[in-house]
């Protein structure tokens, strides 16, 4: 389930992590800018509501986003495999501009999803351009490696996270939702800890990172993306602990980035952005 | 309240915060530990129970380490400054090998004892060689700037926290208690936003940082030791936010230490010491 091949000349499409809890009314800040990026007033957004077991959550998103603009809005909803095989729903998908993964459980997007048309299609449309967003279950979903679930509060420990394949948007990150609401610290560097290759994301409830195709991680909303990097790691003590106990991780670079601030992917370094220049 | 001078020729004594909540039953490593750095069956180790307001803290002390061997053991209660003054009480404490602050409160510990004789001789007997530990409030009193309160579970913010001087032992570190267990992150980092200087040390209940003459934090318990340090810090917006506002913060190294892990506050190296070498 590797990231869909980009074609040439083509840009791929935002992947669009949100922590959970992000804003509908007021200043709905991260579902506008989405909407936005998929083109406004000519936006085709889908919805994918196949994570939560409530019947309105399809529509609830579908009624916001016509309210922020966006000129057709359908609610795809997949509830059993064969579902995610129906051509006439694919090609519903493959019209949009953009694809919304509401929240739920995460498990369920990747028992429904994974390994069906639907999935192949998300990867294939992220990659020529198609912007796909995620909020909670949403998007622990988007990347390669997903959290399904974890201890709170608690130190990093080899028990102390599962993992599970996701629909594998991206392999360059493992995110994780409600990060400093549920205290997840934790359970992000253990799973970051089985093997350092990958940045960590915390993103804070109302918070979005909006990953641009050069890799640049925006922040929107109104709490901050915690970005764990491991490439300097210089000790693990994961392969000898038992299963409760602490791991000792040494050499994490530790980035807190709000609104303006960025982080780019690729070369893993982190800017101040507009915050460098802006004034209080 | 800076620290006092160490004399030529001399080790200045350990400084132990410990993260609350030790084991006093079964294992107490850390208390053990304690006693045997300052002389095991020679030690003479006075208990300061002054952050408590049960009477029966000092006591119950007294008793774990005599159980755990120490020659003496005497039980120093100050309950008004002009007791932090008592010539007897003085003559007492400078006869120590150890001193150990329980928990409480630790505003009552700085309002109690800041800027009395007590203040005074316990930075000179700790330069001289007199090992001083404290557990929970005690911990966080005694480096020269305390959290004194602060939310907890948040991202930093510039009200995330709020410091008071406190004994001033160290300047080289800023404590926070009972880390993981009350999700106290956002606190620390609020600390250390403010002035980027210090070292953080997030200290888990049950888990306790022995800081060694030489700057080396050895870490004993069960739990870890969480080691922010700044001194990287490409970026922060602590002067540009609003009090409620997150605070971004680019550039932090963070290690988690468990037990056998060494951080140097003077080199500002992490180590993995006897981790590296034990086999699982």
């Amino acid at each position: 389930m590797s990231p869909a091949r980009v074609p040439e000349g083509v840009d791929r499409g935002w992947i669009i992590p949100i922590g959970g809890a992000e804003e509908k009314d007021g200043h709905p800040q991260i579902l506008d800018r989405f909407v936005q990026l998929c083109g406004g007033r000519d936006a085709r957004i889908g919805v994918i509501p196949s994570a939560s077991q409530l019947a309105d959550t399809g529509e609830r998103y579908r009624v916001l986003f016509r309210d922020l603009g966006a000129a057709e809005v359908s609610v795809l909803d997949f509830d059993t495999r064969r579902d995610c095989e129906e051509p006439g729903r694919l090609a519903e998908l493959e019209r949009c501009d953009g694809i919304f993964l509401t929240g739920g459980n995460q498990l369920r997007l990747s028992t429904l999803l994974g390994g069906t048309s639907v999935s192949r299609m998300l990867r294939t449309v992220n990659a020529s351009g198609v912007h796909i967003a995620g909020t909670s279950a949403g998007a622990a979903f988007l990347s390669e490696h997903m959290i399904a679930f974890g201890a709170e509060g608690a130190s990093p420990s080899a028990r102390g996270v599962t993992l599970a394949p996701g629909l594998g948007l991206t392999n360059r990150v493992i995110i994780d939702q409600h990060f400093r609401q549920r205290d997840r610290l934790g359970r992000l560097l253990s799973a970051l800890a089985y093997n350092p290759f990958a940045i960590g994301l915390g993103l804070d409830e109302n918070t979005a990172a909006f990953i641009a195709p050069n890799e640049d991680v925006e922040v929107e909303g109104s709490g901050s993306v915690t970005v764990l990097e491991c490439g300097g790691l210089t000790f693990s003590s994961m392969d000898r602990v038992r299963e409760d106990e602490p791991v000792s991780l040494l050499g994490i670079q530790l980035h807190i980035l709000t609104r303006g601030a960025v982080f780019n992917l690729h070369t893993r370094k982190a800017a101040a952005g507009s915050l460098a220049t802006s004034k209080a």
